[in-house]
């Protein structure tokens, strides 16, 4: 099926992307979550609380869903694509307690942070212990590729962050170095689950390549939504502390096109409003009518890059799970329309 | 030869065991050197500086050395094994990194540690980074066992890390808890070190495993001679900020030994001056004539545990770098003989 058709297929049935997906893997999104509660039991018994702690918070687990969906798109899933799918949530799950300590986040997924819990010391020592279970994981394929792969995003992951976080409060950071930073931080996880995904399912290495550039292209989308939603969205809806890319002089795309295309005095006016820590302010005024185009148009840019990604499935699997596939990025699609003020 | 025989021949010539074997691996040293330096450069261009800064004090490398002597004494010291130096080292710095925060610690090495120059996230990501890119280089040896091995030492050393701080201010902390929590948080990276150098030299099971033994051992006695450092050292002649153990409420072996043959009066005095941050004070209470019992009780326990290792070394291995292991052993007992008050 052509993208549009699938899109149009898609809509007629009337019912939410996201349940229809949810609802075809419930069974083996239930494999994958118990086989992450499980992985606690790994740790010494001192250490077991903090670690289920952590892993429990039922986030929305997208990395599986997306290992799991590439792996029955490309072949049957097996056992193999839920140990890969407990090992992209581990590595995400353990960048997550870190980013928390570093954006000194209160909440996550309605819950307190581990920082906020027990504090730097202890949250550091948790994402490394997490970090390091999921490269055991990884390294119990017989294929050492899958190691590579994890250990090369997991090194992409910390590289974005880290020019993000060297960048803070540059008002000269431009959209083009915003998505690469992005595509680093979040895309390369999503392309490694993917990669891996058709990799384990012995997929051709043009399938596997396409796989990958997929993952990478929806996880940088991704991080669009949740820059955007940092912004637009509200504390109750997510259950987490919101406005902390501003706070912490993170310039993600809504302000960068804002910026972009703000006169000088709006420019003065919001360089001020951060450095003076009004984030609040900041906020309403990203938030308003007049800058309105700018949060906008960041979510046409994450939802055309979905579409493109979507284009890419087109002739290379053609299953239930591809379907789903589809589905799922017509889900993250909604996810942005949501978002429109 | 002997255990005995060993170090008497090395006594009598009358040259530091230390200065004997860095002459014999300098060729050695040198390449793992240049390649913990080429490291830098697959990363991106905006944080090679700080991989640059982080891996470039010139420590002691003695998980390199271990790694190298250990290839040796069973076989041709291989590219694979300047490998594992490498990635054993980068292990070593990422896990430096993270303790510098929790540590607060200002100076390392002489020179002003990650965090004191540029902050606690850059530090957070910057370790990330460097165990991230250490997993990637395990992940290219042919055997998935070197992955597996790091990532299981990576895993103990933060799980040991996680206990010790669990356990801070814990006065009833034993001995043997502290003996677990060294084994694991530095015992397991010599171990993975010396058990993987034999196993790149494709050495038989019972010489792999007698090899982990003597890497666990050496390893962790040097921890307790480093914990005793921070407490007989001077700040001059080690270029770290000292008595930082204590400062945490990380009570180590001397302070443990202490504490459990004190009296009444001494253990309420103590725990006063720990509590109030009387470090200092308690430092001194710990290298002054009431309390030395301690300090070289600890010594003692540490040098003998060298001294045991030693002799696991019996009829493995007989050529010149089974010899400079040995040799090694020696400098390490010298090392905490020099602490004796």
């Amino acid at each position: 099926m052509e993208a549009s058709a699938r899109s149009a297929a898609s809509a007629a049935l009337g019912v939410s992307p996201l349940a229809r997906v949810a609802e075809l893997m419930q069974t083996h999104l239930e494999e994958v979550e118990s086989r992450i509660v499980q992985q606690a039991a790994a740790f010494d018994h001192e250490i077991e609380g903090y670690v289920t702690y952590s892993i429990g918070g039922r986030g929305k687990r997208l990395r599986p869903l997306l290992a799991l969906l590439a792996g029955g798109a490309t072949g049957e899933i097996t056992s193999g694509h839920v140990d890969l799918a407990v090992i992209v949530e581990l590595i995400h799950v353990a960048t997550l307690v870190h980013d928390d300590i570093m954006d000194e986040a209160e909440r996550r997924r309605a819950q307190p942070t581990v920082n906020a819990r027990w504090g730097n010391s202890l949250s550091v020592l948790l994402g490394d212990c997490l970090f390091a279970h999921a490269m055991d994981l990884a390294a119990r394929f017989e294929n050492a590729d899958v190691s590579r792969a994890i250990a090369q995003a997991a090194r992409e992951i910390c590289s974005g962050e880290m020019i993000q976080t060297q960048r803070r409060f540059d008002l000269q950071l431009q959209v083009e170095d915003y998505l690469r930073i992005v595509e680093k931080k979040t895309g390369s996880l999503f392309g490694a689950a993917a990669e891996l995904a058709a990799l384990i399912s012995e997929a051709d290495p043009n399938v596997i390549e396409t796989f990958k550039k997929f993952g990478v292209q929806i996880g940088t989308a991704y991080q669009i939504y949740d820059d955007c939603l940092d912004i637009a969205g509200t504390e109750s809806a997510t259950g987490k502390t919101l406005g902390t890319d501003l706070r912490k002089g993170k310039f993600t795309l809504p302000v960068l096109i804002f910026l972009r295309s703000a006169s000088e005095f709006e420019r003065e006016r919001s360089c001020q409003l951060v450095l003076e820590e009004r984030i609040e302010e900041m906020t309403e005024l990203l938030r308003a009518g007049a800058t309105n185009g700018a949060l906008n148009e960041s979510i046409v840019v994450g939802s055309d890059m979905i579409r493109d990604a979507q284009t890419m499935l087109d002739g290379i699997a053609l299953n239930s799970y591809a379907d789903a596939l589809f589905l799922l990025c017509d889900a993250l699609r909604e996810m942005f329309d949501r978002l429109r003020v």
